[in-house]
């Protein structure tokens, strides 16, 4: 990017004054070798710590992305790491919110994840070849930026390349790839096309790298026109970065400046203690409302798929509120293609090892499909919270978190609504003595619901809390009142069939 | 399949005498509530015992496989089964051979999985509509019955239901779904045309169930034309199914009679014992084959990907024998696109629920791509054998299994070789000291390492047999001689230039 430069520049300044080319050559095989070696060690510390490194390659066509990730990747133990690109884009890609295909491939903790082309092909090659408008492009830029504020304030070492070269250079690679019979299927007419208006793709790359280079996750601008010099650069910043990561683990927990505290009992009030559990149906007006709510979500659905509106429903409530009987009533009349129930439970080993996201980001539906979480990502600011899973800058970060991802969802399409289920503590007891006394339910009872009960209070705040923080216009709480089970299914049913049709028509106003 | 029928046929005998439609219709939803209550009592006892549930749906179109499966699901816990479809057809899943994208789905101990359309696509829709041969069919079928006994045999419970309805049916209920706006668009032209020809589609359809119908995975054969009558029949027969693996289970470990016990000493000898471990390279002529080879190799990685050529390497050997060295050397000029280097640890908590081959499946390449597995599936006749963490029918059954998988990657068009790097006992003593005293290498060797170097010869046992059990034409155990690092190097990268230049031609002279 030479002067106009608006990132670090990256050179092996010590080495450029070698009085010979031979020499130079020398001075940087026995300097990479130095940072492989360095690089190799890290690897293990950082596995041993369990901190996760994510590392994207973007840049010019034809700057060697391909080389200098294969040179990095000698350096490592392939039991520690993944290579994906981010160029594919399939069926699965295309049907899903753009930030998807990599949410679902971050690293574990200890592991090391390579992007050849990461997310920011939507602001950068797709922008180019028009297929992300200036609109997009903005709101995308939010996105990236809170996506990526997440995945580092989790611990993750996020460290992204830019692969500089001039147009010159970039014309010359592109020839000498057409040459070959074995290469010249590389280079595209789109390629082409952005070498010839390589001043135009350029002020679109600076302008992407000002506005996304954070303390958090800054941009490495990488010289590539001396392949060996880029690789050591690479090298060179990969190993400082985990170097980095490591010293601040371990200083310790950060302290971080939590926001002020709100007065303590600000939340003992709110939606859920407000709720008129009075409310309900008798068999009859039930009957008759839900027959006609599931033939008219079953109409929907078909209308969903053909016009690839995906739906996200979030189930939360009380022990024994009536979750399961609620989902079952809503998807009785629907086609098994179309939708998929997801439980949540204690996370498996898998789980626990990745973003608090990632499990969840891994059932978000493609376009068309309806998903139906049984308990969500809402974990984390309850039983996370009150049981302390997670800190507290943890759960108090988490609402704006949620907030970002559930606005991702909405911005590419999605209908999102969160349930609460909501019982008073009376009517739990009678249902919980009941599935004790039914030898059928006895298995939906455990100890750990008395248990859970006991912190009625706690969860009530907490549940208060939450609706307050998260309840946004794109993506609503809605607290049902579920003393009356036959209420409560109308309800959700009701509110589900009012958000899809409202959605509906403003999609077909689209078009 | 009326009088014609090859499979058992499933009818509700004892409700088909009820004296009236209203009173039929009664006693139906009875039964009904009855086997939904006995259906989630066995899930939960299946998930207890560990028991994995597959269930399939085939069939004519329009037969009401959809509506069948929510019924079904209706009656299950959901955080205890998926559903999904094998009707998709998207890049991954035509870039992968036939059976893969069912073979990274099969449940988890248990779980239950249901495929709306399975694996029998092949060998019904996609042989009516032409897209399969008769002659892939037939590699088909021996395919799907490895496949199937593979699976049951690891104590899956298969069901597979095929839902028939007359052609008189048929077109009766396409005319209807094409009256409706909402549902025209699930009528195609491909619909009409099976329907059309009916008779030619039922005689496939019954040599399909005629070739499959095994003891291990009966078909069941559900007539469909009732609805109701259908759907009391499918949750009766996955109930008994269920059930009946219960009684199986509880009933202890299967006296299975294992194949005639070969000599004691069958094996003392084999591939291992006999190779020749003198072979060297000084380091001028390594370097010079080496240079030669890897730019050879670069070459062809390209043409692979023109050509859609997978390829998948296996390296085994014993401890510090240079399987991660003659990697790095395999993979040291290839783009990282392209090809993946799958490291075998012990398995994860998921992993560990899975059949063995699980893991293995969902890192086999797609077409193009390289899939290098540091140890792979073979640890099931060599680890699991010696440490007992298999039954001895299990790893005596694995060979055969082992070989309709790597049967399967061929056929479909793969290259596949094995490595076994050896090395003698005393260079494995040089090395293991050698890593001892370098800090840089210190990482690389644990106790376990002696420990299993105590199992020398019981390991070598296992070896040769194994070796000359899978070396198959298709795909060849390949030994090499380990103990110059430089022989060895050069000779896998020459066995995979050879074998990948072969299949070119191959593939070319076809073309």
């Amino acid at each position: 990017m030479s002067e106009k430069k608006s990132g670090p520049k990256l050179t092996s300044m010590k080495l450029e004054n070698a009085d010979s080319k031979a020499k130079l050559k020398e001075k940087r095989k026995a300097e990479a070798e130095k940072q492989s070696a360095r690089l190799g060690l890290l690897q293990r510390k950082c596995k041993e710590a369990g901190i996760p490194v994510l590392i994207t390659f973007d840049g010019y066509d034809a700057a060697g992305k391909g080389l200098q990730i294969n040179r990095l990747i000698q350096a490592l133990d392939p039991r520690g790491f993944d290579v994906y690109t981010g160029d594919k884009q399939g069926e699965e890609e295309l049907m899903h919110p753009f930030l998807w295909q990599f949410a679902i491939k971050t690293p574990a903790n200890g592991r090391i994840v390579i992007f050849d082309t990461s997310w920011y092909r939507k602001v950068q090659l797709d922008r180019f070849d028009g297929k992300t408008s200036d609109k997009e492009a903005e709101r995308a830029f939010y996105d990236i930026l809170a996506f990526e504020k997440q995945l580092t304030d989790s611990g993750m070492v996020l460290i992204k390349m830019f692969l500089d070269i001039s147009e010159k250079e970039q014309k010359k690679r592109f020839e000498k790839l057409e040459k070959s019979s074995g290469t010249s299927w590389r280079v595209s007419k789109a390629d082409w096309k952005r070498n010839e208006h390589y001043d135009k793709y350029r002020k679109m790359n600076q302008e992407m790298i000002y506005k996304t280079n954070t303390q958090n996750a800054p941009w490495i601008i990488v010289d590539s026109t001396d392949k060996s010099a880029a690789g050591l650069a690479i090298m060179t910043a990969v190993a400082d970065a985990m170097e980095r990561a490591l010293t601040l683990k371990a200083a310790g927990p950060r302290k971080e400046i939590l926001e002020d505290a709100e007065p303590a009992d600000r939340y003992k009030e709110g939606p859920v203690t407000r709720s008129d559990l009075t409310k309900s149906y008798d068999r009859d007006e039930y009957r008759k409302r839900l027959d006609a709510l599931q033939k008219r979500l079953e109409y929907l659905h078909s209308q969903l798929y053909k016009l690839r509106i995906p739906v996200v429903l979030g189930f939360e409530g009380w022990d024994a509120a009536g979750k399961g009987g609620a989902i079952r009533r809503l998807t009785s009349h629907l086609d098994p293609r179309g939708y998929k129930v997801c439980p949540t439970a204690s996370p498996n080993d898998v789980e626990r090892v990745h973003h608090y996201m990632w499990r969840f980001w891994n059932n978000f539906p493609k376009d068309g499909h309806i998903a139906i979480f049984d308990r969500t990502w809402y974990g984390r600011v309850m039983v996370e919270r009150l049981e302390g899973f997670c800190s507290e800058a943890d759960w108090r970060r988490a609402y704006q978190e949620i907030n970002d991802v559930e606005k991702h969802l909405t911005d590419s399409g999605a209908v999102v609504i969160k349930f609460w289920i909501n019982i008073d503590k009376d009517e739990q007891e009678r249902r919980f003595k009941d599935r004790m006394q039914n030898p059928d339910k006895q298995w939906k009872i455990t100890d750990e619901d008395w248990r859970n009960r006991e912190k009625w209070d706690l969860y009530e705040v907490a549940v208060n809390e939450m609706i307050e923080k998260t309840s946004t216009k794109h993506a609503p709480w809605v607290v049902v009142e579920g003393n009356s089970k036959y209420y409560a299914r109308v309800k959700v049913l009701q509110t589900v069939v009012d958000a899809i049709e409202k959605k509906i028509a403003e999609v077909e106003k689209e078009q």
